[in-house]
């Protein structure tokens, strides 16, 4: 696939095939995550990839806990039915301040390298502003040490869904030049 | 350039031609970013296209005013002689609480683009924790209206540099299964 192929039809998956993923093509998506940009070049990141059922269905009763109401409508169930869920956890010693732009630009690469292998994906958050107790006990499920912090969650799977067409806003609506209000 | 491609050879930049970028290329970046995934697909970004010399010349002062010690290696003295600088911004109202992911998932769309058009980028931030005058001094600058938060800076133009190869940390020494510790 040619990279605006992956850019444009990359799409938010919640609905998965129960078809396992090879091992080859886990390791090709978590090696693209390597090349992105880090702070400093700290290359901060550490994946975990998680496939065993209770963890999963654990990590969904989490999220759900958590859930704020404005986002109940994305319920965290389907975690429970995904073949893979890869977390990035990022090394606050080598981040310099900036582990949740380490996360993202990682978490990006992830999402459009599986989208090139035919798989879906969903960016999701491992941490909530105000509330600590979502990512300790993510850190205590999967024993995760003092020294990283787990800022995303990515389900993967083959695609059981199409998502309906997105209306994105108009280039013009959302660019300026040189300053607002002009 | 293929997917592959596009991920493997993008580089941080600091030094660039004083080349002209046309306009529908930078159109063409831009509209990469509108395919980013945003929190219950607000949308919420707004990009600011620079190219005015003074503003350029300021933005690089005000970057260097609150650079952390441990980033003095990397001056923004190189901003005044960048050909574009792009101001992602994102609306509060529209980034259900995940301001900095909204922006940095649009920023990736734009380095990797940047980066098919054979153009060099680099990640840098238009905040700092603790420190609220770096927002504040390039919200005064750019009259970035209060709904609007600036997140990341991106400068753009064709390289006049080849980095230095970067090491990648090894797959296997940052992937773990199931749980850390095993």
């Amino acid at each position: 696939m040619n990279f605006n192929e992956v850019i444009k039809t990359r799409r938010s998956i919640r609905k998965y095939k129960q078809t396992e993923i090879p091992e080859s093509v886990i390791e090709d998506v978590l090696d693209s995550a390597r090349y992105a940009p880090s702070s400093m070049n700290g290359q901060p990141w550490e994946f975990l990839v998680v496939r065993d059922s209770d963890k999963k269905r654990r990590l969904s009763a989490i999220k759900n806990k958590y859930c704020p109401i404005e986002k109940l409508k994305y319920s965290a169930d389907f975690l429970c039915h995904v073949p893979v869920i890869i977390i990035l956890c990022v090394n606050l010693e080598k981040s310099y301040d900036r582990t949740v732009e380490n996360s993202v630009l990682a978490a990006s690469h992830i999402l459009l390298k599986a989208c090139e292998k035919g798989l879906g994906t969903v960016y999701m958050s491992a941490y909530k502003t105000g509330e600590p107790k979502l990512t300790e006990d993510i850190k205590h499920l999967f024993n995760i040490p003092d020294s990283l912090v787990p800022i995303t969650l990515i389900p993967i799977g083959y695609p059981d869904e199409i998502p309906e067409v997105k209306n994105l806003v108009p280039l013009r609506d959302i660019v300026s030049y040189e300053t607002f209000g002009t």
